[in-house]
């Protein structure tokens, strides 16, 4: 086991089944020896340069929105009022996000760090290589975000939820340090977390007339036209002999696998890019054979994802799996009454079983409202998977990572969907 | 009751739960009385001047996508062939749509009915006022372009599957009349059918800043970007004098509710055009509170789109069912073995109760994976309604209806979802 290796796994007491896939069967026994040492991080969080990450918060966006037309800020209020929405609302939100990332910065500059702070939309490569450790100050959106930029492993990445009364982080701390900020840092010096490092996915591109240039969605602005003309604008980039890009010309040239500048922490959704459009594509699941697929799209998601997207794709509401028991009790001819308590009971079970570890190094697929005919297979809808090929037979698709990087994958282009040990990102797990 | 009730109703065997919710119970027996008759249409179907609508077949499909680039025949079989499609399978397919539009054409004509035959890039509302009746030739997206035009609710629309072998074609006439077109004309004439009403939605729009001129999307070359620009331009058109269209301005006037120029026969879509893109909205539903909700869209589906894709968004797969029986007999400390058979039957049974008839003046509205949180609420994933109310929180979303005609839908605009008998689409219902 490679020094590295090592440090993982002395940091890393809750990975013993990672530890175990990947070492011989005698790391058992000494893991299990120091299982106390392992809740303790070798060295401590002590990074020298901090650079926290703001998101945008809705009067930000609101006041953005509009700021061609030089609507005053009484404009603003009277529109938001036209359409339903409270200026004050807004507001009160945006200044708790701002104090909270105030609260975060001064914190860290206590403990003597050199801080920069960068609004999502400044934040770039140059921000990352500046940094020691980045700090997310914002809900789970702006944690990917951050993260989309992060390749090296050893480099740490925090997400603190600014508005934790009204929105779920669940990437970021517990949320009673968003306001006990030194407290958590405290803990971090002292090395009294663990470290945890997010298993994520990566993508091959190949195939004819294929565009390896992201486009960037995470900007809330960004509507339709402007994601396309961004794809129209990369792809001219891409063209260009300076962009990093296979070698292809138009539609008639095959290129060699390319692998894409992203890693994918929550999940990489494939699919036409009209919402109510239909996707056709081929998939192969673990090398196994081609499939038809006629659907709402694929999604294809991390441990980290399969509490995110994933999850509300496949997880079931009590009124369904009430509708399921009361069926088969009557066609097994059983007289049991059912109890809300057991359809709770199932349903919480039943949707347990979607979720895994964000360390594991699996995913698993979902083929999304499949559309099952003569045509078209009607094989498993979801599953486990190591590695995920999938050939676009769509007219106008993309494939979009975390929600927020978007690449064309349009008909002739393939798709290869893999793990791997480089790609995890580096996070802690901090008790509550 | 009044004469066109009267003829609907002797017409309709088969609408006696639409026959009763309209009328007084003294209806029911008469009924009773007549079913036999009720298997007759009362007069035949007859029309001098019919409209034949043509699908684009794929083949001319991937001629048109490349008709700029001047490709022979050669270089597109070669084109296709490094995309992985077959150019002698899309040929073959082509052909076959095509021989089957000529028989279709000249047994009307054998008829004495005068015939037009008209692509679906040149279907127009002109070709709707010429025609006595219209049949789509293609499947079931040619047939929903056909309807969605017509608003005589007299003015028949027949499908017949172009394609029987590899297409679907639940709003055609049963397959085999595809080849027997003859026959199905005889009975037709001879009034051994019966018709068929089916529901349709409305929509009414208002708020702010809204824009109720429709763009289509049954272009299969539209792309993102000319669907955006179409919406561009209709905005134009639309605040152009002459256009139909409620009092308004930037994002700064209100108007009153607009009822928008198409029916939908399957269902509406409403949610951010962005496949990848959660959106957020409020939603009453038969006039209940307003709700707050997040999710991947909202469907609302009419019977005859309760086996379409909102069928897709709500059935169980075995795989799911499954598991919820095992664990539910887990559960339950039940000891009894679970057969694949019975697993079937369950899953069947509960896909089953996800449709309705095609007559009845009722929708189904379906949240689309809704995040469940402290914000958004958990109630009612699914159910039927008479009237559904929307008030979008979307940045850049989209009201598509049929999967064919959008309206942009962002924040501020609400709208106004119901059944009217007006709207009703003359189809027929023919024996197998």
């Amino acid at each position: 086991m490679t020094y590295r290796a090592f440090i993982n796994f002395l940091c890393l007491g809750n990975r013993a089944v990672t530890i175990l896939n990947r070492s011989s069967g005698r790391l058992l026994h000494i893991q299990m020896g120091i299982r106390n040492i392992a809740s303790q991080a070798e060295s401590g969080f002590n990074p020298a340069k901090v650079a926290v990450v703001t998101k945008m918060t809705r009067y930000e966006f609101e006041q953005q929105r509009y700021r061609f037309s030089e609507l005053s800020e009484e404009d603003l209020k009277q529109l938001l009022a036209l359409k339903g929405s409270s200026y004050l609302g807004l507001l009160e939100r945006h200044n708790i996000h701002t104090r909270n990332v105030e609260h975060i910065v001064e914190s860290l500059q206590k403990e003597g760090m050199e801080v920069r702070v960068v609004k999502r939309g400044q934040y770039d490569e140059e921000t990352v290589r500046w940094a020691d450790a980045i700090i997310s100050a914002g809900g789970d959106g702006t944690m990917l975000l951050v993260a989309s930029k992060v390749f090296n492993k050893d480099q740490p990445v925090l997400g603190v939820n600014t508005d934790p009364e009204r929105s779920e982080g669940h990437l970021c701390l517990p949320v009673r340090y968003t306001h006990a900020f030194p407290e958590a840092l405290q803990k971090l010096r002292r090395g009294q977390f663990r470290w945890q490092w997010r298993q994520r996915i990566r993508l091959h591109l190949e195939g004819t007339g294929i565009n390896p240039t992201p486009v960037n969605l995470h900007e809330q602005q960004l509507s339709l036209e402007q994601h396309n003309q961004a794809h129209r604008i990369t792809l001219m980039e891409a063209q260009s002999s300076t962009a990093p890009r296979p070698p292809m010309c138009k539609a008639c040239s095959l290129s060699r696998p390319y692998l894409l500048p992203v890693r994918g922490l929550n999940e990489i959704f494939i699919g036409e890019s009209l919402s109510s459009r239909a996707s056709y594509y081929e998939i192969s699941v673990d090398d196994g054979p081609w499939e038809k697929q006629k659907s709402s799209g694929l999604s294809i998601c991390t441990g980290t994802g399969s509490k995110a997207w994933s999850y509300n794709i496949n997880k079931l509401v009590e009124q369904a799996v009430g509708e399921v028991l009361r069926i088969g009790k009557a066609q097994m001819g059983l007289d049991i009454p059912l109890s809300q308590e057991l359809i709770e009971k199932v349903t919480d079970e039943y949707n347990k079983s979607l979720v895994f570890g964000p360390e594991e190094g699996r995913m698993i697929f979902s083929i999304r409202e499949p559309i099952v005919n003569r045509v078209f297979s009607s094989s498993r809808q979801r599953g486990f998977a190591n590695r995920v090929c999938v050939r676009s037979r769509c007219w106008d698709a993309c494939m979009v990572v975390d929600g927020g990087t978007s690449f064309e994958f349009n008909d002739g282009a393939i798709a290869t969907i893999t793990m791997n040990e480089e790609d995890q990102l580096r996070t802690v797990l901090l008790e509550n």
